[in-house]
């Protein structure tokens, strides 16, 4: 099985922390892609960005629709995920909508911790109808770019948070962040930490192995005959209808 | 990995036609175990019945506590979920939660076909936060019996009413009946259909690979020290916190 | 009249203090009767617990049915209340449930004041459509057994509890314990405090007094030909459609 | 116990309608009294008259405040409801919000039958925070006149529209007309039939037995040291403190 | 155009200090007219007294149903805004209502600012369908007759609640009290705040430029042959069909 | 004052025809600007259109920034709104929020006539909060196109839309489509209709006049400092800053 994991931003380096946590939490087999847009944000963090890195999205997914079985979206903020989830001919997989579901099978309300953008976590989940589920979010004080740089105060922060959450009553807590990738695998905390790239991979092969046909009508059906201009050749050849 | 199809009532036949689900469901490697209680409705139907199988269903994972890794309940009530999560020391998985979250994960709003009792449906689905995500329930005038006895007159009137569904805008439908197990194997509708057997077994494969950590706070924490009366060992000393 | 107070648990102290407080509420001519199930947890704190001891109650009020005119579930999780309510040919009242409703009667949000599993609690009034008149829960760091060996400490409590809820803008409180009934009549606030045995007392008088048509149709309509294995026969009986 | 019949319009055999369905559901030893306003619109149909009858029911009410034990609001729009709460120093039970919440007490959703205005029930209902226990409105086709002059014609017509909410799943039927009060003693449906002036009785009464305390504080409380013009002495008074 | 403001309490100076904020807010062109009711309460702040204002509000405005082109309701309980909605003859903008769309088209949730009464500002908006759009309600602690003596001192107390409300979330602040009109134009916060007169003008001469048609059916169409005793002349005239 | 009607697909006609309605409805004085995007969909009618259009407006927008005194965005689905409005130094209106803001301002509950994906709408004004106020979403049976090509034909269409919508409870229409712009001024019914260009051009032209000032902190506040790659040089630098 191939898994395509797609950033919605331009840092290679995220891609790779990303796709490496997919590959640790992957079944044997299972094949890990990777992709990073050609344009947009270097990181998301603002209600413009996200919406710029929708495009870079679909662009990146159309060059492998038909070539990978499912993706998993390397985006705490599931960028253009119902879109691509429409748009593309196998599963599409959010990282936050993947841990908030595995959240839930856990039992009880998550928590969720962030580096930013609170209020597009809390719309995220609202959009889901998870709204009820989430019993508070936690900003930690740092940077995309500082987890990367220094992990180990970044992790800190993050174990401080989520115990936190736990407190307030949490039965699970979610990473919020691709640059928390593989965060769970060095964190312990009284309640499950849920690492969005892990949820997502093994949310994306149990969707492949489930082989559920692709609806036929209404909004989540592939589009057809759809007219564009200006768009990179294997997105406009999507929307005409590749992606059936 | 094995895992546990517990069935709510005490029809045998319908504990084996979910298990058949259930291994036709599973990875190469995962034994499917079954187990019926010893006591209860013989089908539920009724909010009594329901109420009291909560207490076979966990009489009876009290004897596999320990010995299985994870469980899937066989009834679309998903009867006594919460309870045997807490109390178990391994996953718990109902089936019409799997089939549920199946759906979610796979786009939009999902309908739901069942035998009886839409009103349990609808309370179950909104105690998860979904309400928001149910398009309908369609009743298909036929008894679980009628599905053991004359399965092709019932998978027409389920196909019958996942089209209807899907006409008046679900994006999948769950089979919401444990005599249904298998369904969607014969029957095709414009729209995924899902069999929470399938779906149970294969989110409960995905929450041993994961090998979250059990909870130590909060009301999904396993019980400890809790007397009681009267009730089988195994189940009396999952309370004592055999579980833990 | 004869009204059951049905506890959920096996602590007869409990059954009997809530019996006590049934009958300082009660009218002249109505006959308090006390009823202790045969098995399950001796004092519900758990998810596990809660779900056992459904059957339990069911088991209790099965030996009453058609000798009482209502029940009050002398249980502050209103265990096995809508099966209750299905099954038995009389009124059943939850104490949690008519304390709400009680405070609904007198305006505004009401608080809660409890001694454990404050989730449970949140999703019952959330299962009963009152989520948007809670405005808070307030654990007392105290547990059932404290409050029947000191009932002046937890007294203390609960009154410091009750008025924090109040300067946080609940406009009652609600006593969120079998153990705490019959505290309304030793602490003052500057908001009504509500006991649920008195309440839900007061509200069963009403109902038998108003004589409502049991449902002949849906789900709250008796079980008739329903068909069992080991159950007491009085339950199996209640099933078969001796409540009808 | 002396408990008030409040009209909000001031058509007075409306007021006597109700006060004999008062009388009907009464227990021994309480003395039902009535009131209608002494201005104001003859019949409740549209916003404004419900507005402006909330001054008439203050109005009226204040004539009577320490000199009655309870208030029932014979209106079935519950007009004035939660001011005249506040204000009084007795309990106030509006009629639609009694067949609610006792509604509520038999279980499951109801419905609500009514000669006007569904888009004002619509709204009271989800003011109370029970938009989900209502499972549809069903209009008569008739006036509240109409059913002054010709009752059994209403009747028909409102046992049609309360069959129709039983079979679309409603578990009890509220009748909302102050005009239809009494009508549950003559109709007889597949589930309980609610009168609000029957349940508001019984509601008042069981509040009057219960005592509970006059919030000393929020939006609950009496007003106090309120300044007025041009209103009649006793409401004016009222503000002033009398309520207290 | 003309615009009427209309106060709801009989205090005129709150009626001449809504008006000069609404004629700041004004285009040229449009004139704005004031009135005072001429019974009720002075200063609204409970219940009963929000009740009663109702009909002072309607029967001032009867007066002038036919001469104004809009009404802008200066009263931050919004007080008979659907009532009078539905009986005038052109629009009728409530300040808060007004403040809470503006909010509404800047983005994200707002705060709110009052001097008293927190809980009927939270059902207010829930009516409206913002409760989830409001972030939070800040009390100054001080009163409408203080924002008249001592302006400068509740300045001072609403730019810190405001502040206070920013820095938990609220990307807007609406300034919920008709006592409060102008301040706007003296306070400076991080996020906009917005005083519900300007806002009211605003939206009321936008529906007047707009136009649209006053609808002819449902709950919002005007009064028509709706019979009153006791009620001014041109109050019950507009229930007669005046303002059709 | 200069408004910018932005268009989110690339059918100049569209562009046009909204740019008449917004002309149509504005202000003396206010001059209408018109922009089409360089790239993405002919007509948006699928998630994917929709996501991939949002880069189209704002790639557009970024041109204008500091150029035009708000921004109405021409497409119904509000695409990119939140994004737009936090990215843009000036006040940016969608067309159906406009609309939806401007029905509740009439009053009660509005209908929605669409060519295409209901589902959308749906969740938009869940989005904003408005779901409760939603009455029903009416498909006509024709396309964008048709509009453009066979006008008659299509008014007559949303007529008949418009009409059932207001049958069936709805106190105002929305036109809900680009192509539907205009339509409000040749269509009557019994309850307003709504043309999202008008409402969002008036309510631009409000927003100007009130000149509110942009947030500085929170999720609207504009982006600064934010890097990314292979954007247009504007759009690059709005969110670096320009836009602050």
């Amino acid at each position: 099985m191939r898994l395509l994991v797609c950033n919605a931003n331009t840092t290679v380096a995220i891609t790779k922390l990303c796709a490496d946590a997919a590959r640790a939490a992957a079944s044997p087999g299972t094949e890990i892609m990777e992709a990073t847009p050609r344009f947009g944000p270097a990181v998301i963090a603002t209600r413009a960005e996200n919406a710029i890195a929708a495009h870079g999205v679909l662009d990146t997914l159309a060059d492998h629709a038909g070539r990978v079985d499912a993706v998993v979206l390397a985006v705490s903020y599931d960028t253009a995920l119902e879109a691509a989830r429409a748009a593309m001919p196998c599963p599409v997989v959010g990282m936050t909508e993947a841990a908030a579901m595995t959240a839930c099978l856990l039992g009880g309300r998550f928590g969720l911790v962030t580096f930013s953008a609170p209020a597009l976590y809390r719309e995220l989940l609202a959009a889901y109808g998870l709204a009820g589920r989430l019993s508070g979010i936690a900003m930690i004080g740092a940077t995309a770019t500082d987890a990367l740089d220094d992990p180990d105060a970044v992790d800190a922060k993050v174990a401080d948070a989520a115990a936190r959450l736990a407190a307030e009553g949490a039965d699970a807590v979610l990473l919020a962040g691709a640059a928390m990738a593989g965060m769970d695998r060095r964190i312990t905390t009284t309640v499950p930490l849920i690492c969005g790239l892990a949820a997502g991979t093994r949310m994306a092969e149990m969707l492949v192995r489930a082989g559920y046909r692709k609806p036929q009508a209404g909004s989540y059906a592939a589009p057809s005959g759809r007219a564009s201009t200006g768009l990179s050749g294997p997105l406009a050849a999507l929307l005409r209808g590749k992606g059936a």
